[in-house]
């Protein structure tokens, strides 16, 4: 288990009190050391998008400033990049500045499933589909380790909301568990082992996610191989002792010993093992080891080169969701432009809450709009961000905008809209902004909207009468950099959605559950999240998952999906047949029409952003493993891959599906064996059980005209298929050692 | 217990051999007689439109047919009348009915919720809104036993569906069983007090129906004191010991003694208590002395008498859902009409399964439509019921309809798509009838659709090209007459939707989780079905819940809601604002903005079909209890009704609302005392708690500001209202001892 040569040997020379004493934090952000035993304390920080490192110890709740630090794009933008490569070069930086803050392990990533876009924390969640979540969730870990600096992956699990997150329960049927909140948490964990998992503070079915024993143990370290060390989210710990023998290595912030007492008395009355907190034990010596051994003597912090690279990931975050007749890119000097909105001039660029940075520096899009027109633009603040509207300012704006050739209109949502800690109750832009937007295209036919938000908001209303909409969510300290530079096609975007923008909040899956009641929320949609729900039900949305324009066009073909072993293997050739270089997100989707379970009309099966010159070919390759393929069956308890004809789509977002391609997939046997309890239905479509069933009711019916006559009317047959064969029995149409005796001809012809 | 004078001496009399006979069937219909005990064998038989009596003792799986009886409109017409006094009188006339026969326990009514257009089953249920079916249900139990023949109320419970009945597991949530698919088991309980109660095939949550313990003894016996005897569905015990130890009293059929023996083997054995048993066997010679006492000794049938009935009652279940330029009714003689469509010469008037009836005579459309007309109107078939599309037909049809003024096209769902035993795959009819409506619709712009089908099929493609819809239903043996008065317009169309018609099978609210998988069903979209869906969410539907049009037109005016004491109480006035006499169905639906739990928009509450002549004016008045406006708290396992502003509605569908007005509600406290477990946000809304809690804060955490800090800060505030007390003692914010202080302070200031 140890791979430390120290390990064992500092175990060993340890007292109970001692051993009680490194299972929870030494202060707020730092764990126990205990320098006698050559342990060393090490420093956590919060992320992920930035390294949040407290000077002064941390308050009660973290919730004071930190130093400052480069604040790069939050998870709601990183992940509209859709570019593994993108995300770990950022983890790189963010390593390399937590090596400068001698910051061993950063909190993060967080890679919950956006479940409704009223959650206050989307914005630091990456995607409302697990392979996207945690394709990127991997390489961000991957960035961040490949630096000698920890990540802690969380928030482990099913934590999508904020309404009363300290206490509910997030009641999910186990398909749903296994199949939507958990993959993302299993990739991520099986292909990076990141240093820690952090629990949430959830329940999950009832269980208390930092006491539940099946997350924490069965699956996590047991199902997946998770080697390192679980940690609670900060005072997710509500009984030290249970927590510590469901799995629960580390509880933070510092109890001041209060719970360590808790775990040494367990320990001496016998009510917990010791070889538990010898375990738990081993994994925070391996941790503390690898942490302080992994720290760079010098590392210091190249402020400039993390601004530079934060402003070209911010780039890539943003996404293009409209722009009739190539409104943009402008041109500078080939018009009047007219900046609007108190967002251009003080950026909203990051969301509140423990992942909040303080800056290195801050742009904002005004300044870099200027700089890059070359010229003094116009700026109307049109409304101020928190508090109540301002006429004057809308009326100055709306002149402004009359006297412009070009609008850029920067709307979005106040820091006081979403935040960790609650929730939104609806999913509206601020009336006055909207109103002010209004007015604006009625001035002037040339508006430009550029957006501000870490969550999905409804565009609906105005979406179609602007010529230009650009999604900036929420962008980091060079977030205004990048604006202007995708504005004026210094840089051409390439960010495509990673949440469905519905038409309206009536339309989200979870309208009716979320966020549930009396300390408890029915996950009552199921799989039927984002564009599962709205694809498979064919329903409106304003913008589709994965969508996003470029200045460029791409066009898709040789198109080849073949099955390699274990392996299904995509090529397609993606010409840029504009005029500009590009990227595009090439995504892959699979499909099985007529499926034996209810599943989504489709699920995302693998990704990939490439950079294509203009005019030129790129060969795209793709794969993933067949067992993506599968479902899991709850009945069975065990992933199955159906068997049968998929449908492999290559596609550009989940709605604009350039090429079908079949491939047969043999599948694994029913997960179901054939019993008493079977159908004759299930019988008759059993390659096995079909022919036994048919030949055993040649004989035995045969002194059953009445069952017979059922079986040979088709009408009466569909009825007759949905009996249990146990139902033969009860009706005394065969004995009970009659329809033992198909069970064993069964097993004995299937083994 | 007991109410009859001999049971108890008859009960000491028999041994425990004879105990177990009477627990089951003595034959397919009859239940077990001992004539010297004194215990008569009284018959059963399948309902509930008809009188179902196999003569010739029942084949094995009762699907033969039986003697010729009266064939009513089956439950999804009856039901659309909306009006419980005919439905009492549908029940007479069934009870009368079932005494010409000898049968004592008629096996209905069928009240199961629609909770999907697909289940097979539907034309046998009343209404996708439990107070609908319960209304009517009621009803139908008072009308049959009034004539001293019993019922039973069937299926208890949950079973929505066909596919894998004998098997499936419903997954229901406590609050949605409670709420959604009880309430009309437990008013026709309350308010009739059927002789029996039969239990469905399927599981609930895992147990059978029929060894239910919760369902059979701890709901229906002991918390809505159910007096009556539990029969298993034929077929449906699986194990007779725990199915009796559970509360089913009476397995149904016969199993020959073979499940009898179980029962004397398991007294015997000390597994079963004898007291179980004389309780079963108490209620069932309390049941076999009612049923044969209960029988006339001359009683005939009065097939005329009987058959007028069935007519006034089809008219009664008729829906008008289009009439465009008051196309109907027809005049005769005022223009040569043509008759289009197999059903107007062979009606589709009931559906298959149990409830299948031989009737003693059968009308169909197009010879009442000639006898009303007074003159011979041609007739083209169109196509054939079933089978191959017939291109000879469908030219025929389309000359015909070239060659009419107006046109009358019987379409519909053949016998074979909808069934006991297999649900439909989708909603629509069949191509080769929907391929010859648009070439009629081409062909003639006068096309009137009569539609004849057991559940909602898609009208959507075709609904606003033609200028008049009749919703048909299936209208038992006499509806084709009532056609023709309705058509004619001798019967003013009346009827009203009990479940919505929607645009698409994709709008459907258990689409990805119907019928399940795996023997189990998980009911996703919990009390959102039919229109508490659609309204909730303002979906598009072709045609609302309530919906149906008339001759002639309704104004609504002084609309008065008022609660006295324990009831709310509604009255208006329905004016008959045309030229003919009509009746107007009168609904009333309450919704509460803002409550605390998730709710639908609004629900039916009250509703009565009121009969108006032309150009008067009736005062109607209805009422329903407050407790109808409690909602189930799963979390503490009680019925409560939340206070507020009620906004009461009273409509003419559940999306022509004529009125809204509030009343005031005091309510129940907080089904969820306060505790170290209630977060802050739900201390400081508490009437009790918030003052206590202010004046220990304002003493207690004056010496921690970061927690002061964040109660004053609007914005932290939010998320300290998250947190549960016992947070803030992790955090070390309180003492526990503090914590537990302030809810002894809350405790004894509410008591």
């Amino acid at each position: 288990m140890s791979v430390h040569p120290q390990t064992e040997t500092i175990l060993a020379g340890l007292t109970l009190e001692q051993k009680a004493s490194l299972l929870s934090g030494a202060t707020f952000w730092e764990t126990e050391g205990i320098e006698e035993a050559g342990i060393p304390s090490i420093i956590v920080s919060d992320g992920p998008h930035g390294v949040r490192r407290q000077s002064t110890g941390g308050d009660h709740l973290g919730l004071l400033d930190g130093e400052p630090a480069t604040c790069f794009p939050p998870a709601v933008g990183l992940g509209s990049s859709w570019d593994p490569e993108l995300v770990e070069r950022v983890g790189e930086a963010l390593g390399r500045e937590a090596q400068a803050k001698r910051v061993s392990v950063l909190l993060g990533p967080g890679i919950n499933i956006k479940r409704d876009p009223r959650c206050g924390r989307n914005f630091e969640y990456l995607s409302e589909d697990p392979l996207h979540a945690g394709v990127l969730g991997s390489a961000f870990v991957r960035g961040v380790q490949s630096q000698g600096v920890g990540t802690s992956l969380k928030h482990y699990a099913a934590n999508n909301q904020e309404t009363d997150r300290l206490r509910v329960s997030a009641e999910i049927d186990t398909r749903t568990l296994r199949e939507l909140y958990l993959p993302a948490f299993r990739r991520v964990v099986t292909e990076t082992q990141p240093w820690t998992v952090m629990c949430s503070y959830n329940k999950v079915n009832g269980v208390f996610a930092s006491e539940h024993n099946w997350l924490l143990n069965t699956v996590l370290r047991d199902e997946w191989g998770f080697e390192g060390v679980v940690v609670s989210d900060w005072g997710a710990v509500r009984d030290r002792v249970p927590s510590l023998a469901a799995g629960l290595d580390l509880e933070m912030p510092s109890t001041n010993g209060r719970t360590d007492a808790d775990v040494v008395a367990a320990v001496q009355n016998g009510s917990l093992e010791i070889a538990v907190v010898d375990t738990a034990v081993r994994r925070l010596i391996e941790l503390a080891l690898k942490g302080h051994e992994g720290l760079w003597p010098d590392a210091e912090l190249d402020v400039d080169g993390q601004h530079a690279i934060a402003r070209e990931v911010a780039g890539r975050s943003i996404v293009l969701l409209r722009n009739e007749d190539a409104i943009l890119p402008l041109t500078p000097g080939a018009g009047p432009v007219a900046v609007i909105g108190e967002f251009a001039r003080t950026p909203r660029y990051q969301g509140a809450g423990s992942s909040q940075i303080v800056p290195t520096r801050l742009d904002n899009a005004l300044d870099a709009i200027r700089a890059a027109a070359g010229e003094d633009v116009p700026f109307a603040p049109g409304f101020v961000l928190e508090g109540e509207s301002d006429p004057v300012l809308a009326d100055e704006a709306v002149r402004l905008a009359a006297s412009a050739e070009t609008v850029l209109y920067f709307a979005g949502l106040p820091s006081s809209a979403e935040s960790e800690g609650f929730d939104r109750e609806d999913i509206e832009l601020p009336a006055d902004q909207v109103a002010l937007l209004e007015r604006l295209i009625e001035a002037n036919s040339r508006i430009v909207v550029v957006l501000s938000n870490g969550a999905v908001v409804r565009v609906s209303d105005w979406n179609e009468r602007v010529p230009a909409l650009i999604e900036g969510w929420l962008l980091g300290q060079a977030g205004g950099g990048a604006i202007a530079d995708v504005l004026y096609g210094v840089v051409n975007p390439s960010g495509r959605l990673t949440e469905s923008i519905p038409e309206r909040l009536q339309d989200v899956p979870a309208y009716t559950s979320f966020p549930g009641e009396h300390g408890s929320v029915r996950y009552a949609e199921g799989l039927y999240v984002g564009y599962r729900h709205y694809d498979t039900r064919e329903a409106a949305v304003t913008y589709p998952f994965g969508f996003g324009l470029s200045y460029t066009t791409f066009g898709y073909s040789h198109e080849v999906v073949r099955v390699e072993g274990d392996t299904v293997r995509v090529s397609v050739q993606v010409t840029n047949t504009g005029t500009r270089d590009g990227r595009e997100v090439v995504q892959v989707y699979s499909a099985l029409p007529g499926a034996e379970v209810s599943r989504p009309v489709h699920e995302l099966r693998a990704f990939t952003s490439v950079a294509i010159p203009a005019g030129k070919t790129r060969e795209v390759e793709l794969s993933f493993p067949v067992s993506d393929l599968a479902y899991f069956s709850t009945a069975a308890d065990v992933w199955s891959v159906e068997g049968g004809t998929y449908v492999i789509e290559i596609a550009a977002s989940s709605r604009d599906i350039r090429a079908r391609l079949d491939i047969q997939i043999e599948g694994d046997p029913s997960p179901i064996p054939l019993s008493v309890n079977s159908t004759l239905g299930e019988w008759f479509a059993h390659p096995v059980g079909a022919p036994i069933l048919n030949a055993a009711f040649a004989q035995v019916l045969a002194a059953t005209p009445a069952v017979g006559g059922m079986l040979n009317d088709p009408h009466l047959r569909k009825m007759a298929e949905q009996m249990p064969m146990s139902q033969m029995v009860a009706f005394g149409a065969i004995t009970p050692e009659q329809a033992q005796g198909l069970v064993d001809a069964v097993e004995q012809a299937s083994a």
